[in-house]
C-alpha cells in the first residue's frame, strides 16, 4: 500500500464513517472511530458520552478554555486534557500499522507524516438531512437545525485546536461529495488511490 | 456520459489546466480555457491580455468597483462588463454540448445545473513553485511571492463575484491534490466519475 494511514474527516450526516468502514474492509485493515472514544475513556476516566461530545464538538467549552487561560493563567480545561490523550492515542495507532481513522482531527495530528492520506467527505444539506433522520430518527429540532448546530460545533472545535480551517479543500488530498458521487464510488476512488 | 460539463477550478501552478486538457482528450470532448479569453475579446473589444488579467484576477479593480458603486451610484466597471460577457459565453458553451471548462468561475456560473461536475485542483506551495518555474521561467520575484500574489488576486475575484469562498471543499464534487496524487491519477479519477 502506498499509504499507511487514511484519515477521514467528514461533515455530520455525510456518511463519512460508512466510507471509512467500507474502505477499511476493502483494504483488510482496521477502522478506528468509536474505538477511540472507548480508549480515551479508559485512559482519562471521563464518561464515554462526555468524550464523544467534547472530543470533537464544543458547546461553549472552547470559550471557557480561552476565558480560563486568559484570566487566571493557564490551567488545562477538560477539552484540553481529552485533546491531549486523543492526540497521543492517534499517533500510537498510526505507528502500530495500516489503518483508517475517522474524525477527531487525525488529519491535523498526523499532518507531517508523508504516509498519511487525508480525506474529507461532505454532502449537501438535503442529502445529510435525509440521512440523519434515517440513521438517528426524528427529534424535536428539525434535521436542518440539528445539522447547522453540529456543523457549527465541529467547525469551532477544529478551528480552535488546529491552525487550519475546517472544510478547506486545500487541507486534504481528496475531498469527495458523497451525496453526488455515492458512498460506493467514494470507497472505490479511495481504494484506487491507496492501492 | 453522466455529466454534460466538467468545470475545473484550480490554484495557480497546480496543473489544473493540464488535468482539464487531458480529461477532455480522454473523453473526446472540447476543453475551453484560453478560447474563452479570445471569444470575450472578440465580443467586448478589450485586449486579450487585459481580459486574461481582469477576467479572473484583480489588482485593486474590485476595490474600484465597490468604491465607484457606493460613491456615485452604480455604473459597471470594466471588470463587471467582462464578467457579464464571460458568464453568458460560459452558459452558451454549456448549452452547446459536452465540454470541460477551466477556471473563470464556471463552477459558480453553472451551479444550478445538475449535469455539471464541479472539480477543484490544488497542490502544495513547493509543488506549484517548482512547476511555475518550469512552465513560465524565472522572474524577478521568487516563485513563492508570485504564487502568493496570484492566490490573493484569484481569491479576491472569486469571493467578490460569487457568494462562495474560493477553495472551500464543500463547493465542489471533487477536490484533488495534483501534487500528491499526480496529474495522470487526477485525470483517471475524473474520467471514472464522468463515464
Amino acid at each position: 500500500m502506498r499509504y499507511k494511514v487514511i484519515t477521514i474527516s467528514r461533515e455530520f450526516g455525510s456518511g463519512g464513517r460508512t466510507v471509512g468502514k467500507q474502505l477499511a474492509e476493502k483494504l483488510g485493515i482496521p477502522c478506528y472511530d468509536r474505538e477511540i472514544i472507548e480508549k480515551v475513556a479508559e485512559e482519562s476516566g471521563y464518561d464515554k458520552q462526555y468524550i464523544e461530545e467534547t472530543g470533537e464538538y464544543t458547546k461553549g467549552g472552547i470559550l471557557n478554555t480561552i476565558f480560563q487561560s486568559r484570566s487566571y493563567g493557564y490551567s488545562p480545561s477538560n477539552e484540553d486534557i481529552i485533546w491531549k490523550i486523543q492526540a497521543e492515542l492517534i499517533r500510537k495507532l498510526a505507528r502500530e500499522g495500516p489503518c483508517v481513522i475517522v474524525g477527531r482531527c487525525a488529519d491535523y495530528i498526523l499532518r507531517d507524516d508523508p504516509e498519511v492520506l487525508r480525506v474529507f467527505i461532505h454532502a449537501s444539506m438535503e442529502f445529510r438531512a435525509k440521512r440523519i433522520v434515517e440513521e438517528y430518527g426524528e427529534r424535536e429540532d428539525s434535521p436542518q437545525k440539528r445539522l447547522r448546530d453540529k456543523d457549527k460545533q465541529r467547525t469551532a472545535y477544529y478551528d480552535y485546536y488546529t491552525d487550519m480551517r475546517f472544510g478547506d479543500g486545500r487541507n486534504y488530498h481528496l475531498c469527495l461529495d458523497s451525496g453526488e458521487l455515492g458512498i460506493d464510488k467514494c470507497v472505490d476512488i479511495l481504494a484506487g488511490v491507496v492501492k
